[in-house]
């Protein structure tokens, strides 16, 4: 592993995915504390040339070897090939950094999000590091926050989750229903398009023109996987394991950015001006709060943009220690590719010391 | 007023309105218990011929003297009209069933949903009844069903409201900006729809491929109107004016049919299969509840339906007295028209006796 002022080098792996494209243009856009960047993906991909950091690069074949000299590897695969070739990147002499699910819940793989608990990356006993789901992701950082201030005592969260979740077949599906559905009288009098449309999307029902209240797999007592993961992460995120949290996960006809309604009780009072006053100065939160003007996020203002934006802050009016609000942020960036890179970015600080 | 055996005779004032045009064919559809059936309308519509059970009727102008002979007046109209013609009806020797929101919260006046609190609508000091609010609406049934078995203590409430929550311009203008972006290349890498919509519609924000976290108008504390109405409305036909209620209105991309997701918490242990058990036996209300097959309720599957249809229930992981569940209801239909049509029948069977 290269120390001293050399600069480390970088695995993205998984270079040619949705959330791995994404990711080459992060690296290009952020300040550049990079070596060498080595972009890996299967064998089928191996050859192909892509640009980072304005420069072409050759795509080469997952293979022990090719992480070889290797300091950070970034894995933006699915969760069974990161089970696989995480361990072997780091019996390489690399430090993983996973976007996958496999490792999230291991307690010896710390669960990280830079604004939130930094330090955490620092105690790696297996050489990974787990970067968290993408829906808690969205509201993790803006809790974050008022958490160190008015101590989380519980969350209860609804989502609107975009299509883009699930990745380009999701994408892909949705913008064929619509445009079956604005070529059709689908909706004349009422919304009902399946007759319309002959559905090959990942959804379990159509998603134009209606919302869907599933994310996931089914896991525990009838909770979707999607709805524990904000559960489990959050708490493990806060390092607050008896942290209460209830979450319903519901799939919107939206292409990217989730969106949550989040009623968050602390053991503090939280005035309205009190929460905004911690939000407004929050790192990675943009606070767009001005109901007199209209002014709150929606998926359409936010997408494509870094930060977690959180509107609609109020204060229970049958509770001091509650707040409602209401919060957007971009799922494949902040969501996934860009706090990835956040976690390198602290490992190459680590590296260069 | 008629008594014995003889039919009431009702007036239907907004007969050419969006919500009286579903009146009409819900009068139509469910036993015919009225005698005369009036058609009353502003000026400009009179003369107008409808069909109501088969007959043809004429629409006659709004004044004092339309309500000559009537015994009960269902007023779909906005607020104001409401307000000024519903107390000349009583005068008349009607009485007023009033589905807008001038008189909800008049402590003189009861708040009626026939499944949950039949027996308010016996007292009516002012001669009118009103009906709810559509959102509270798409919750109360199956929450009324929940609270008589259980004593709610507390309810977070986020929504998915349909666009004809607004009434027409929301259907419009949902329609017209589907219409636009399938035909343009929005959302292509992102859902940046606002370069492609020059938006008409009633909406703060684009509504298509977003969600936008506001409905009705700034009211206290940083709540909506709608978001206000729910908490008041709901303590008011549960009779529980300490009801903790916090809700968070977010409009959807969906025509017709209201979703809400619900975390309830209440005074005694809730199990799944207990909830579920009191949700199957309610009136009104139709479980679709089968996880393992993907089975739950989304707007699509409800919209032109009568009853509440609740999915996802749950009971909460961290908390044995608390229940998450997903239910739909049809806003143009019980969210409004069938439970005026409903109020109307309590009071045509009263007028029988």
């Amino acid at each position: 592993m290269s120390k001293g002022k050399k600069k480390p080098s970088l695995a993205v792996v998984g270079a040619t995915g949705a959330v791995g494209t994404v990711m080459l243009s992060i690296l290009s856009e952020r300040k550049d504390v990079w070596g060498e960047i080595r972009l890996i993906a299967s064998a089928r991909s191996a050859g192909k040339k892509l640009v980072c950091r304005g420069e072409e690069l050759t795509v080469v074949a997952l293979s022990p070897e090719a992480f070889d000299g290797i300091d950070v590897a970034m894995f933006d695969v699915p969760d069974e090939i990161s089970a696989k070739w995480a361990p072997i990147a780091v019996s390489r002499g690399a430090i993983v950094v996973d976007n996958s699910g496999a490792f999230r819940m291991d307690p010896k793989v710390p669960l990280v999000v830079p604004e939130v608990n930094p330090k955490a990356a620092k105690k790696r006993p297996k050489g990974i590091i787990s970067n968290p789901n993408c829906t808690t992701m969205s509201m993790i950082v803006a809790m974050g926050a008022l958490h160190k201030k008015f101590e989380l005592k519980e969350l209860v969260v609804a989502s609107y989750q975009a299509a883009s979740g699930t990745g380009q077949p999701g994408i892909d599906g949705l913008r064929d229903q619509i445009s079956k559905i604005a070529g059709s009288n689908a909706g004349e009098a009422t919304s009902d398009v399946r007759k319309f449309i002959k559905d090959t999307s990942p959804f379990p029902a159509p998603l134009a023109l209606n919302v869907i209240p599933w994310a996931g797999s089914l896991s525990e007592a009838g909770y979707t996987s999607e709805e524990l993961k904000v559960r489990n992460e959050s708490r493990k995120i806060l390092g607050m394991p008896k942290l209460k949290v209830s979450a319903t996960c519901v799939r919107v006809p939206v292409l990217t950015t989730h969106s949550l309604a989040v009623h968050a009780t602390f053991k503090n009072v939280v005035t309205r001006k009190a929460a905004q006053r911690i939000l407004e100065k929050a790192a990675g939160v943009i606070l767009l709060d001005d109901p007199e003007n209209k002014k709150f996020p929606t998926p359409n203002d936010v997408v494509g943009t870094d930060p977690t934006w959180v509107g609609r802050v109020r204060q229970s009016l049958d509770d001091k220690k509650s707040i409602d609000l209401f919060l957007c942020g971009d799922n494949l960036r902040k969501g996934a590719a860009l706090n990835t890179a956040q976690i390198g970015e602290l490992l190459a600080v680590e590296l260069t010391k």
